[in-house]
């Protein structure tokens, strides 16, 4: 029950024990309380202001798999809303082992000066000068990091782009191998983190004091239920740990869902080279893992490690949306080339969603052509030499809109749109609008529907329910630090009712379906709060003018949903 | 008739009169006299007693066309025998219409300093110190000379790998358009003017003194008559300026003499992707030029300018060698990569061919693999770096041979065969193998033979007298400076007679083709005599012993040609 404030301004460390407004809190839901009640609304999020909130999932550190994900929240730089972006690795699982709730990083460090903070075996916070490691990359940081400050240590950092402060700055965390290559990608949090003067955050892997569970043997009962339903589901247990997200791909192409050339179709044609088939053909044939652990407790392994032709590591984990940012929507067929992208993203600590769509709407205007593999690993490289060019790609896609005054830019509240086209998906267009994060993908995906053929995706009829719904239930599952793709496996009622077992188990009250919803409604509740004190109104939940107007080949639709039933999303 | 000495150990400059024992020399043939009498043959090519001797040819500066070749000549550090290479540009007309016949560079700047020399538009020479050049590519630094000495000059220069004296170190000269594209690339010489302490030569363009002509009218005659043959003959009139010198792949890959895949297959698969006619559509369709003047006074323009799908320029001049050494020896079949390496040896100072060489050798020994595009990429960018890789691959490929206990090592002497297979043309393996300068294509190329039907590629007959016509062709052409792909030019009865008019009305003798031979001869015999006095003997006139051994398919033939009669080219 630590609650560690470090103020960069003063560089003073404190712990406390957790207040009681944020008792009962983990993950999203925590960060987004914290930043709604500590941060000025119409702050700027670079300033001293903004703080940034790091909470482990309510159930992370306990035995329980998948739980190892770490929310980090703020305001974003990127959307000017709050923003909530999780990442999995190491660290979350050794928070919670540390009996650590949540970090709040508050204040600027004096210009030019940067820090490095360590939390050590008994959860013990300090900060340390980082003038030495000013500039680096993510994948040599971490490796001088821990050679400095020991093996048995994770890490969450980030990269020259968080340093520049760009809008679409990441915050990289280690995996299990000790890779960089976990990120909370969206929302520019690496810039606030930059801004803040953190280079980097050292967790001891060594803790062994988590949180007290209120029902110890009901919860260890529940856990073993709940892994076990996800080694018989069919998705968690067969397709993630074979073909990764990547599985995704040919599912979302069939649709005419799957944006390419910066959206303008819904398929791509080189959809074969880049799929999970080709990327599993790929792995294999030159060596490297199709089956990969990335995160600390996970059983689904849908990472993988990306190997060069010589079987040398190039990336882990190369997924989806990656696939899609650095592939599709660049009109790239190589995997080579967007593995080496995936790599340079995480090296230099970058979303690979915004910047590899920042990439496509500059090639959609003009600047470059869609398919040249070497102009788009140029323009990432140009980002970490803080290039003009790069310093605009890095910026995001409405930057890059700006610049070209070009109007074809696909994003909500100036964060990129995800793999799945709102014309082509409608209640995927709908979360995009809708939700408190600008566009994001996590927030509430509706591919399950569409596939269970519960819902027609190109029709506008009952996406409105169907996303708030998804979006309610993703909301939970971040406040418990489970990993949505683990999620994806929660379909039986065995599953679910052992995951309301063990939030109860943990919190010392029964939870229910309704309870383990209210977790979900009331997160969405309070980022809605700071929104709307910050600004944003019913106009800002819609999505660019060019969904509405310009069909999507090969259905040739546009987005129906109208705006009075998008208004309708958050009614509950 | 000025001949300059600079000093680097006392920073001295002095202007004299050319030497009586050099006089009537030009190019190649005079750079060979000034090696052979100055230099001790045993010293360290890159100590202080070596000197780095440059001289435009004995035509250049002169109104006839393609006499823009300036010869550089040196111990080799890559050979550590005599060698003299070539570049075009600007450089040699310029010096020749300053009446500079040539400039030796001498001595050693002291460690860790760096100058610059200009020659001003009376031929006065001066050096400059050049601490603020240090560590430039060569475009950024052609760039920032010519915006610090005036536009109206022409430079030689070196990059990042002359700098650190590595044995792919080429010398680059600025084209018509001030681009530093093309190359004095074999050799090592760019080392050589590194350990001199020599970044930059800067040569004013507005130079209107060329030396006095014995006979003006008799010249002029005859160079009317030399620019009028080229333009009647079909080979440089309609195919080097569509095709460029990419017109050979073709032709070499049907003879089965196209060594693909580090020399294992003298056929590649992918040839109908990087070949003449792939590379002009590409151009064409980008919108970039097919047919560039590369050159001063050019009148062919086997150059051009390719450009990125973008229609952005990328390199100038993509040669054949260039798209064998970066393409087929190392199983790429994609011109933009090939482009991309083209460029960045340019930029870096690097000769494409040792250093592509260099790569095949390395992937051949599995420590990347053949095709793999990025790793190409990253090493050379790692030469430029400067890392252990990187200072290995830009020693040459007999340095990487041996670091990776690998056999298959297409060098003589240390430097790399050029873009054709000693097995399915014998002729240049005899070049390869008996060139006082190393294996050097334009020592001797005997395509023209085969592709006349004169000889039979597979069989050892008449291939010692072939490649004995060609050397002395050769070294006579180096002497007077022409461009050898205008010379290909040269094959009627009164193309030759103008030559030869065009001599003698510059030195004030008569010339006949005697003279002219006598002229090469003379230059290979003094070439010779300095490689024995350095100690090479019969015994390193030979070919690697995996050309005797492994027969390349597809005509499955080794290299056979016998010892003794190898020795008999120099029988003159």
């Amino acid at each position: 029950m630590k609650f560690i404030r470090v103020d960069l301004t003063h560089q003073t460390v404190t712990h406390d024990a957790v207040p009681a407004a944020y008792a009962g809190l983990g993950g999203r839901g925590l960060t987004a309380e914290i930043i709604n009640a500590e941060v000025p609304p119409q702050c700027d999020p670079l300033g001293p202001d903004n703080k940034l909130a790091i909470a482990p999932g309510l159930l992370s550190g306990t035995t329980l798999v998948n739980t190892s994900r770490i929310s980090i929240g703020a305001k974003s730089p990127l959307t000017g809303t709050i923003k909530e972006s999780n990442s999995g690795g190491k660290i979350a699982a050794c928070l919670g082992k540390l009996g650590v709730t949540a970090i709040v990083v508050e204040g600027q460090a004096p210009k030019g000066s940067l820090y490095v903070m360590s939390v050590d075996v008994n959860g013990n916070a300090k900060l340390h000068d980082a003038a030495q490691y000013k500039g680096m990359r993510t994948y040599d940081l971490c490796a001088k990091l821990l050679a400095d400050f020991g093996p048995k240590n994770t890490i969450m950092c980030i990269g020259p782009a968080g340093e520049y402060q760009l809008g679409s700055a990441s915050i990289q965390t280690t995996d299990v191998d000790d890779r960089p290559c976990r990120a909370a990608g969206r929302g520019g949090l690496g810039a606030v983190m930059g801004a803040k003067g953190l280079k980097a955050v050292v967790v001891s892997t060594e803790g062994k004091n988590p949180d007290a569970l209120a029902d110890p043997e009901a919860f260890k009962e529940a856990a073993k239920i709940f892994a076990q339903e996800l080694r018989n589901n069919p998705f968690t247990a067969k397709v993630l740990p074979k073909y990764g997200t990547a599985s995704t791909l040919d599912a979302v192409n069939a649709l005419g869902a799957f944006p390419s050339y910066n959206a303008t179709k819904g398929t791509f044609d080189g959809a074969s080279k880049i799929n999970g088939a080709a990327l599993v053909k790929t792995i294999e044939s030159r060596g490297g893992k199709v089956q990969h652990m990335g995160c600390a407790q996970c059983i689904v392994q849908c990472s993988n490690e990306y190997v060069d032709p010589q079987g040398k590591y190039v990336t882990s984990s190369l997924e989806y949306e990656t696939i899609w940012s650095m592939g599709g929507m660049l009109g790239i067929d190589d995997l080579d080339t967007i593995a080496r992208l995936d790599y340079l993203c995480d090296d230099i600590g970058l979303d690979t969603i915004n910047t590899g769509v920042a990439m496509a709407v500059a090639m959609d205007a003009g600047y470059k052509s869609f398919g040249d593999c070497l102009a788009a690993i140029d323009m990432v490289e140009a980002i970490a030499q803080g290039t003009e060019m790069g310093r605009l790609i890095g910026s995001g896609p409405d930057a890059v809109g700006k610049h070209f005054n070009h109007h074809r830019v696909p994003t909500v509240k100036g964060q990129s749109i995800a793999a799945y086209d709102p014309r082509g998906m409608q209640g995927n267009g709908v979360t995009y609008a809708t939700s408190p994060m600008g566009a994001d993908h996590t927030a509430g995906n509706m591919l399950g529907h569409y596939m269970a053929r519960a819902l027609d995706p190109l029709s506008p009829d009952g996406q409105v329910d169907g996303s708030r719904q998804v979006q309610i239930g993703m909301a939970a599952m971040d406040c418990v630090g489970m990993c949505i793709l683990a999620g994806m496996g929660m379909t039986t009622k065995e599953a679910r009712n052992a995951m309301f077992q063990m939030i109860g188990a943990k919190l010392g009250t029964p939870v229910d379906s309704k309870g383990y919803a209210a977790m979900g409604m009331r997160t969405l509740k309070v980022e809605r709060e700071f929104n709307q004190k910050a600004g944003f109104t019913a106009k800002d939940d819609r999505l660019p003018r060019f969904f509405y107007e310009e069909p999507l080949p090969p259905h040739n639709k546009v987005f129906l949903v109208k705006d009075e039933d998008l208004d309708k999303v958050h009614n509950f």
